[in-house]
Parts: C-alpha cells; structure tokens; sequence
C-alpha cells in the first residue's frame, strides 16, 4: 500500500498545545480527571475532532469520542488512550494515545475518504488513578460496563471528594454512567508510550505490543527476635533483615537469570524498630512480580513463594504474606498483531514485538474486544516525570503504523 | 580461701526493693537520671550503704559512693554500675551491679572485717542516655574529668530541658562537675547482667569479660536510577535496593562466618520513595560492625568497605558513607581477668572468659583505672527491657566472684 502521510508539524502543534493545559515544571503537566484543566483539554479534542470532520460524541463519564461513520456499518474500531496525567506526569504518556487517534483518523479521510468500517477515536478519562487512588481506568471500565452500582459514592480524592460529586461539578450525573458502555467495539488499538528503555537499546522507533503482563504485588512480613546488636551472637540470631537480605537478593536473582521479560522488583522495606544498633523484630516489604506469559509467570510466583518458604524456615523466621494486586497477562489478538507487524513493513517502520510491562486502558477493553498496542521509544525509558520525551520523528513513525493498520482493517 | 557467704534472701530483697521504684509495666523499671525515682533509688542506695558500715558521699553529678577505708590509705579498688534504666528497661541492667557491690562489701566487712586496702561501691548516673539522648555515661564521664565545660548546658533531654537545670531541679550545681573527677581509684570491677545469650547457651552462670568489644557504625547511602517497575528490564536497571540487598547479606555473612565475637547488624533501613511498584532511586541503611579484637575489628570494617566499593561499582550505583559512632575495643586488665578467674575457681563458681557485645561505664573508667568485668546469666538474653530476668542463685555466684576478687585485691 501507499506511504501514509503524517505531517510532522501537526503532530508536534498538538502535543504542544494540549501539553500547555496543566503546564507544570518546565515540561510537565498536571492534569487530573474531572480537573479545569481536564475539561479544557477535552474541549480542545473535541474541537480538533470536529476539525478533523468527525462526529462527536461525550459519554457519561466524560470519554470524548470522535467518529468516522463506516460504509458497511457493523462494529466499530476504535483507538485512543487517555489525557489524565500523574502529578505531574508529562505531555506524552496517554495524551500522546488520544492525539495519534485523531491524527490517524484525519489523515486516514484526507487520503483515502470515507472506511466501510467504522473508525473512532477516544480521549479516555482516569486510566492513572492520580487523583482518585482507587478509580484508575475509570474511563475504560465505564465503556466495558465494569464500574458497579455505588462506585462513584464510594471512589474519594485525596481530599476526600467521591468521584460522584466530582463528575456532577464538570457536568456529568454518576447516575447515567451504566450508559457509557459499549458492545459494539470490535477492535481497539492503543499507542502509548513505552516508558522503558527497550527500543531505545535496539534503536529502533517503534513496537508493536503482543501482551501486557500479567502481574502480582506480594505483601511480606517476616518476623523473627528483637536482639542487642552487640551481645547477641550471630550465630544465635533471628534476624528476619538477615532472611529479607536474602529473600530479596534471591528473587531478584531469580527474575534476573529467567531473563527479559520477567521482573521482580523490591520496591518497599518497612524495619522495626529501624535502630542502628538493634537486630530488628520484624521486616514488612513488597515483592512486584509481572511476567506476560501466563505459564512462566505462575512459575515465578513458584520459585519466589518456594524460596520465601525456604528462607523463613531455615533461619527459624515467621513468614506471612497477601497479595495486594493481582492481574493475570493480557495478551494481544495474534490477528491485529500480525496486522500491525505487516502494516510496519509496509510503511517501511522498523519494529520489533514485545510485552508491555505496565498497565494499560487495552487491558479493560479487552474484555470486549480484540486488542493489541503501539509502542513508541521513550528517550532513557522515563514515564511519569515531565522529563519524559519522544522524538517527533519516532511518533510520526508510530501514527503511521497505526494509520497503516487502521487502514487494513477498515478501508 | 573460704567461701564468701553471700544471702540469697537479701539479694532478692534488695532487687525487689529499688525494683520498685519506677516500676512500670509488671516487672519493668523506667528510672531516667534525676527523675524523683532516680533520686529516690539514690537515697535508697546510701541508706543501705550506711546500715553497711560504710562512709557515703555523693558528688558533684549525684554518683553516690560507700566507702570501706582500707588500713594502708592508698588509692581505691571500686565496684558499682548505675541505676538509670532505659524506658522502660527491667530490674537488672545497671542497677544489679551497683547492689553487688554493696553486698559484697557488707559481706567481706561482716566476714573479715576491715581491708587494707579501701574499697568503694558506687551508683553512677546516666549510663544508658535514656533521658539525654547524648549524655550516656554522664556519671563516669564526670569521675574521668571527661565532660567538658558547657556540656551542660548543651546537652538536652527529648523535653528539650539541659541536664544543668535537671541537675539544679534535683539541688546539684552544675559548675561543680569537676570536682567529682577522681585520680586515685587504682581498679575498678562492674558486674552486669551478660545482654546476650552465651552463658544460657553454655550452661554457666558467670562469666570474666576479657574485653568491650570496639564498635562502628556506617551510615550508608546507595544511589541508582528510579524506574518503573514493571517496564525496565533486570538488565538495565541501576537499582539501589538490589545492591543493599547484596551488601547486606554479604556483611552478614562476614561476620557470622569470622565467628564469635564478631557481630555485624542492619538495624535501619530507609527506601525512597518506598513504593510496591516503583525501582528505587536510593536507600539509606546502617551497619552496626563490632569485634573485641583491635586487628581482627579494623580486618571486618575492610571486608565490609571493600564488599560496598565492589558492589557498588559492579551495578553502576554511587555509594556514600559515613561513621557515625566509633569505638575503638576496650580490653580487660590481663592481671585483673587472672585474678577474677582464680577467684570464680576458689568459690566453685564455673565460668567462661568472654568479651563484651555492648557498651558499659567500665570503658570510661578504663581512662582512669585498670578494669574488669563480671557477667551474670540473663535469661533467653534478654535486655533493655521489662522481661530481662536473671536468677537469684546465679546472681548470688556472680556477687561471690565480685567479693572474691575484691578480696583477693584488698585484705
């Protein structure tokens, strides 16, 4: 097929402009749902959506859908991400999803006119969960029907706002947010960013995403005997520090040698009593264990909970855990993923395909359509801090594969 | 020599009866130094001091002093420890070797009448530092001439109050603090409760302390590069919690491998920002190293530096350090160690020779006078606490050794 043509200019005017609502320390932004600044920026989507000639609609939580009527009718197919941000966040991570949408679907009508299928793009509302903790994916969960009766009244603000009363001061009335839901998406792509560092080490700009990875958060406390640092031998202690040393670099070992795309990480430690020359009673911390292969990651889970058990027992420590957070992998549809694969060679887009580990909206929509993501290279991997950045040309690269693939499944 | 008799009903007695004051949570003391409790176990002490025969005097720091004068005048063989208790500490940190003393004195007076050389008990004041947080040692700093001018009035308890307007609070001047330094005490000899777990797991009640062991603490911070959890690979990661984590085992396994009495402990550990889900960029930890051998002290202090350098360097983080206590080892007299020895052997009393985990008034004292110590058995080792318990036969052994030794020194 032809080259797709994005222009350059337009696609950095838009980041720049939808990036300056909720400007923060130089190149952040800080923008959360239901904020002055969220309404604004959704504004200026859905004027640019109406520019762009597409019907617009807003649902009942607030997603700004723009749509390209198909020939054929039929379900639609739909791509998009968020506008909300972390606090601050910066001008890319999501924002960048929502306006290759748009651009895609604007320059999908400009050169090749009306699909036979249905095209959409959606702004999509609270996928951080930066202002209300519990709420993240708010946007994506209205769409798949998953928000349940009493949510809004029970989701608060770190102010202690519920959601509910969040929506009806931008407008919206909690209690239509059953009409958000969608069952006529077939498809829904998402590009984003990749927040980490993997295609900047392959130098490549782009790639195309076969699953996001399943993860679980582990919550530990590993007890052993309150000691004076000084007269209690070695050889007679239980220091659970000693055994969390040792779990730790254990199960980082472990991800470690099973190699990409396995990660563990220890990213919390809670001491007691924490004193310098105390051997301490007990050690809380968090085991972040994400894999995006189901098999293999139950097989971590295995080696991690068999070590933990070894550990304790040896060292005559208490263990105890909960698993705080628990997603099993959401794996692409093999058919988008070799559409997309196909449609980076033809518009001459070097690629490769990997797991996504973080989350994303995509996992939501899954659960009523087929999915797949486009990852765009995330200079020194940062997300999360208004230090993040893409290069124009790497985003361009990213529109055009999803132009590209867009095209094949609905033109 | 004969047997020293020593009265295991009035040893108990006595326990229970300073015991009592401060008392707190069933068989803890919280006695913080010139607090009304404080002042009310000093009272008690130079009564019984008294109804002992012997010559009481306080100082300038409110130690108070019973004095048996030796028929050849000369300088003075001491015994004592002090009676601040940590908050709430238990009945025998302290406090039992300022009784001993007194006991043995009244018993070598009762049993063979006046010495020839002088012997003194004392209760020193302040040894834990539980009320001045920077005053430990205060009462045996003050009879070395190590407190300086304007410590006073610089040092502050937690309330914010200096020790020179507690000390006024309780009718001592604080300008008279040189004068309870003291240049003719010739031995001094504290028993104590052992802090640790070696004489239970022995078998033995008493122990001869060869030595205080020499202590430092790091203050250590790892840097890396904060990451997002899940979409960093293992590879590229410059994560400080991993590097702790092999630090921390490794100086664990250092010291637990040289073997008794070296002791290495990660008492405190801070993660930032301590998130399940985010990769670190610092922690901050302690290592508490301590050896009663100078040369094999300074060889664990380089296997430890030496493991943090190549660490660090190996995962591409910054590591910083500095020390925040040190204490070079404090060793017994040998001649002193031979006599107390002799004397254990002579009164049927089993012992071992060990060195000195925590810190005590002795390695103040040593500045002054030639040292040793007595440790008594303490249950499950057990201290700094209300549940620290020692048994009356075993305490009543570790009082015979103390007389013995005293006696062996003075008649």
């Amino acid at each position: 097929m032809t080259a797709i043509a994005i222009d350059p200019a337009l696609v950095e005017t838009m980041i720049m402009e939808i990036g300056a609502i909720g400007a923060h320390s130089g190149t952040g932004v800080w923008r959360t749902v239901y904020s002055p600044e969220w309404v604004a920026a959704n504004d200026l989507y859905a004027r640019w959506a109406q520019e762009a000639g597409l019907g617009v609609s807003r649902d009942a939580v607030g997603n700004v859908w723009g749509r390209l009527e198909g020939s054929d009718g039929g379900k639609s197919i739909v791509s998009g991400s968020h506008v909300d941000t972390q606090c601050p966040g910066g001008r890319y991570d999501g924002t960048l999803g929502a306006l290759s949408a748009l651009i895609a679907l604007k320059a999908l009508r400009a050169q090749f006119g009306q699909p036979k299928r249905t095209l959409e793009a959606v702004s999509l509302c609270e996928e951080e969960g930066s202002r209300f903790p519990t709420a993240n994916f708010w946007g994506s969960r209205a769409i798949t029907g998953a928000i349940q009766q009493g949510d809004a009244d029970n989701t608060r603000d770190f102010e202690g706002m519920t959601i509910a009363d969040a929506m009806r001061e931008v407008g919206l009335d909690p209690a239509r947010i059953p009409t958000a839901q969608r069952e006529d998406i077939e498809s829904f792509v998402e590009l984003h960013i990749e927040q980490g560092p993997i295609l900047e080490h392959a130098d490549l700009p782009v790639a195309i995403v076969s699953a996001i990875t399943g993860l679980r958060h582990y919550r530990v406390k590993l007890s052993g005997e309150q000691n004076h640092a000084g007269a209690f031998p070695m050889d007679l202690r239980q220091d659970p520090v000693a055994g969390f040393l040792e779990i730790g670099s254990g199960v980082i070992n472990t991800a470690h040698r099973l190699g990409r795309p396995a990660v563990t990480t220890i990213g919390r430690v809670d001491v007691n009593p924490n004193g310098a020359a105390v051997v301490p009673c007990e050690v809380h911390f968090t085991i972040d264990v994400r894999h995006p292969d189901p098999e293999k990651g139950q097989e971590l889970y295995r080696l991690h909970e068999q070590l933990m058990q070894e550990v304790a027992a040896r060292r005559g420590l208490e263990i105890e855990w909960d698993i705080g957070i628990e997603k099993a992998p959401c794996l692409s549809d093999p058919e988008l993923v070799s559409i997309f694969r196909r449609a980076a060679g033809e518009q001459e887009v070097p690629t490769l395909t990997m797991a996504s580990g973080a989350g994303h909206d995509t996992q939501q929509m899954a659960r009523i359509a087929r999915t797949v993501m486009i990852f765009v290279r995330s200079e020194k991997g940062r997300s999360h801090t208004p230090e993040e950045f893409s290069t124009i040309p790497d985003i361009v690269a990213g529109i055009q594969v999803l132009a590209a693939g867009l095209h094949e499944l609905a033109y």
